[in-house]
């Protein structure tokens, strides 16, 4: 139904949704899966990929971008969209340090882009962003902290989240590991979490991850590619073996 | 019915109606329940909130949140709607306190939101706001004052009230002990008060309230969760007791 | 039918209708029913409200709003339209006292209320005000005068009128005192007649009403709930009375 | 049908009519009958009123205004429309008096509000002005003229006119006695006129008639509403007198 | 069809066309027969009039206009469209005066007026002005010019050009008689050329004609009604003996 | 169907295409024929006239106009938008020539022509130039160039090239005389290329030909009517004797 | 369906696509076959042309486009907006000469040209730019890239890419050749390999192929259609000779 309560302006339906957002939040489910975690130390980042391109340069394709030296961010959805956000997020980062003399905190960024999002759902003559974010940082007193902002606008923070399209298993990962993730003693073991999150959802399709890790006062590193396909063998084997445990306990009882 | 008397534009039907100021209502209907109240000597928020989410860190999934030092807010509807009014409000405050050199009092701030809030119904372009507030607050002479306002604007002043998804005995419950909530001798018997009255509307799901207390020139006070968890079970045992009393008092007669 | 001569923008039907217009009418005609009352040397304003409800503070419920210290106003529709209407007012009485150094005649702050609402109905992208206005006051002669505005933005001056949801008998009870309400020797006398007029229209639902006596140079006076309850009790039984008398007299012919 | 040629923004239909100015001219000839007449020293306004309302203060609720010391106007139509273009017509004619030192001619007034009205029926998100105005006045060198504008911006000077609701032997009335009319020796039979034309064409209800006499450098006049009543009288008996002739007349042939 | 091709934003249709442009030529296909005629010294303008009114002041209704001394204007179709052009170019004109120290050429003035049609032909929210115009006047050299303008902005020169409902045999009679009309000895045989070609228009109906020639450096000459009236007599009965001429020719053979 | 894909913004249709500069392409071809050629020392440009009105001023009715001494235009399509874009073109070229102290090179001006019409088809509330534009003239150097542009934006350089209402037979013309025409030893030769061009297309109705010729530094020259006659005698003398001797050949074989 | 989720606003379908962009991103798919190549010392990009019109001047119709000394361009879709955004993106390369007295970077300008063409996939009014780009260039440090932008705003770099209309086999090919292509010795390799992915996807058409060759701090050489025309002729027989020795392998197997 054309011009309805889901047409051009961001309206309200009879029972009170506002469908423009819940079909931008839509293309946010058809986006990659996007995996985020905070440890007492650390931010890690994973996303699943789409099947490589051999003749795409891997470096523009990146999906973990970094806002400032302090801050990173990854999201699923529309990428062009993102990249808008991106580019704003990283434009007010520096317009922060150039007004106050010191870095922007996560959440001052995080609030930035979520008021953007806002904004976009009540304006007429505007669609609202196709974009969920994960941004995480460090605040100036090496506090990590990891935020989600959703289409509407909506943020919260996270001890490890997860958005983009979403695997059966993968939110019950989760919040089953979510104290062992929060207490990795180092970034590999926080990394091997992150994988096998994206792996539960992911498994089936032959895509690629691409994670990074964030340390106080450190530079954005890179997981590299040969880290993650050796990730994915010892967690397909730990999955086999652990199977096959069950498969035994099953054939005892 | 696309473009029609519920539109784009917010305009009249036939008999009179504003449809999508009476949707936004409907927004607000399907947020979480709120309740306020003003005692002699405080106020106390308390707000309904979802399962909580072990991987969400609970102050940024704050529904109660500050506008002033002398000054709270909580509100039923859309999240992300309410998060501009409540920073607007915030940059109100503010400019209030640079401009007139005193803070505002609580029912200027309440103006601000409901003059905001009407002019959303009535300019083209715009959707109305999805958000019911309860802004309570002191004045400099040490007042205390609580008031609600409408997606249309409407606001009035109340010793108690509550808004977003109600229970059916939740009213009942306000109006009967109205004079008793007002009259409380301390905070804890108003706390106490609070999420009874929140219990009558949310007691079968297993959701978490979230309550604040705000007295004359002291910090913003919340709940404990702890405490807030033991009144549940004391509650829960009163109200059995009671039942139980009833019962015998049906057998007897 | 969408978008049709009673939709977005207010145009005419082709029989020559502003159907945007008459639905804000509508909307006043669902408003509180509403009578003011211009006598030799006061004005008298009274409403009906809703069942009070016992949690809300009555001074913000108030239907009847102070423009300036010789000005006040009543309304009927919808109330977060009248409150924008009414902070434009006194805005525009403030300015008058400052620009011409005297304040603004009853007819001056009506003309200007009538303007806006008029400008309402005929710019694109804004609805009409749903709000009927009865607007009285002092002139600096001492004189006494009552207006009346509509959502069209026509206005008339009155010795005496209603609006809102109105009783059937109420206008015929207004015409046939009208003589006996303009010469009120006192406020008592004058008060009665408007209860008794707002009593006509609404003696069968258990609302209250809400009403105010204006004098030259004298601070604004809020009849008491006492005293309308008292002159309510008076009037039901004079109206038994009455209805005994003339059953009597049936009975006699 | 909506959004067609007849709809929000004024369009040519297929047969190059604009149908949203047809339709403001059938609000003008849903308004009052207003009749104008230019003798040779005065100018005589009239036009038909609502059945008195007693509770109405008759200044406001009159439809002949001045708009300067020289310059009177009525109208059909849209009242709250009309408002508008007659404050227009005022604040122009104060500010032609302080720009050049002299008043206003009759017609620099009349092209302002005709030019007003035209743009209306051009600039989209704007609907016609609903008023048929007829204005009157002196020019400096003491020559009387008498002006009818219309919805479209039409506008023509007239000895003698009519608009609004129209009876059907009222313009055969004003073309039969045209000469009689402009060469009114005196006031009172150009008053008389005026009151025939708008007897002739609203004799079956029972509207009354306001009616004023502007001459050149005195104060606007309006006829006492004693003397409308006596002449109303005087030519109902006259017009009974003449049928009886004519019935006499009939019966001898 | 509501808001298709032919709708509120002059587009093309699929064939096309400017659906609005074309309705607006045939509003002005409704007006009044308009004939222009450039002979080597003068510019007649005649144009066919509504059955005079009596109450009607003969001024206010001409329909050719002067825009400058120089300069004269006619046209066909709505009238207070074409006040506003008129109002328009004569402003342009005196602005030219100004700012070139010289008077506007012929054609400065018909480019002004055709660019500010077609102007309006080509952007949002605003309807094509429904009329056509004949702009008549002398250059600076002694020369006189005749131009046409079209709704749809398109202007050409004419020595002899018609506008407006046009009768059958009108535009033959203009050009069988073209090179006899540019080259009239006097403004007489001109002008008796113009009522001629009128009057093959209008002949059925018992319209009046206006008038007016204009000269190099002289007055404007509005033609008298009664030098019209004679004009009008003496070509009937010419046409009466051509016709019996036929007759007789016709009987012969 | 109102309001689609073709309607008032200018959008894409499901297959990818803009339908409203498709259908100001169709006003294009219903224009009528114009054919540009540049040989190695000049440009001609022709266009066929409608049946010439005996009244009309053949200058201002000419199709080929001058834009600089150095640049000529002619086109096929909306008359009124043409003039629109003629002024603006020439204007351009003379701020070009303040600006820059040199005139303007043909590619610059078609540039800007390109360029405002692309605007037209993607800036809302505007529709497609229906104009497409033949544009010849030389640059600093000496060298001719003949530009076309279409009511998209598109445009490129040509050595002959025609638009507007296209005869079957004339691009085969033009493409088999393609380096015969461009390299015409004198005008004569060209002009008698373009006009058997345009005979190709037009020979069956009575049209008439409008001819430019330009040269380097040279004042633009347009071919007398005489000249034109004479051609087309000569071109249907060598056409006929062309089809007589291929009969005969027929009849050989 | 007019006005519906594909109409004149971009917004979300329920499934959450965004349909404009999905409609313009089908022009690029209508348009010529496009293929750009990075070596390690050079950029080739090839694009396939429409028939060669022998009158037209093929510099002009060129689709291979210099944005800078060191950028160049070409694209797929719409060519009247390429023009548009090759013409933005000149203009930023000179600004940012200018503002940062260095050459832009080749990913400044296609970001650049990628926020531009989001942005008119989210503001009111606008269409997306109906144009997919392929931007090749050098760094500052002498190394060679190529970026390509879709009408979404997404862009990504690749070692060789391709856009517009797609052979079944032509990505097979690239990807198959992909590090061949990328270490290809000399220009000529480059050049043939750009060739005959062109072909793959255009032999059945006789199009013509445009192809252009940058390298660092040289001019940019266009290849000359003998050298293409040679090129098709060699592939042509490997093709063939390929096919013969593949059927040959077949009939021995």
């Amino acid at each position: 139904m054309p011009g309805g309560y889901d047409g051009a302006v961001t309206i309200y339906s009879p029972d009170g949704h506002l469908l423009q957002v819940e079909y931008a939040q839509e293309a946010v489910r058809k986006g990659s899966t996007v995996v985020g975690l905070r440890t007492k130390d650390c931010i890690v980042l994973g996303v699943e990929k789409k099947a490589a391109d051999t003749l795409q340069i891997e470096r523009t394709a990146r999906k973990i971008r970094k806002l400032d030296d302090h801050l990173i961010i990854t999201f699923a959805g529309l990428t062009a969209d993102a990249r808008i956000l991106v580019n704003r997020a990283r434009s007010e980062a520096q317009s922060h340090r150039l007004n106050f003399e010191r870095p922007a905190t996560v959440e001052y960024i995080t609030r930035y882009l979520a008021k953007l999002k806002q904004n976009y759902t009540q304006s007429n003559g505007r669609r609202p962003f196709g974009v969920s974010c994960l941004i995480g940082g460090f605040d100036a007193d090496g506090q990590p902290h990891l935020y989600q902002t959703e289409p509407s606008g909506i943020y919260y923070e996270w001890s490890a989240n997860t958005t983009g399209r979403l695997g059966k298993t993968m939110r019950e990962y989760l919040e089953k590991n979510a104290s062992d993730m929060a207490s990795s003693p180092d970034d590999a073991t926080a990394v091997k979490h992150v994988v096998r999150a994206l792996f539960t959802a992911t498994a089936l399709n032959a895509n690629f991850y691409e994670l990074a890790v964030l340390k106080y006062q450190q530079p954005l590193e890179m997981v590299s590619p040969a880290v993650v396909a050796h990730l994915v063998q010892v967690i397909k084997q730990e999955n086999a073996e652990e199977e096959a445990a069950k498969q035994k306990q099953r054939g005892k009882s």
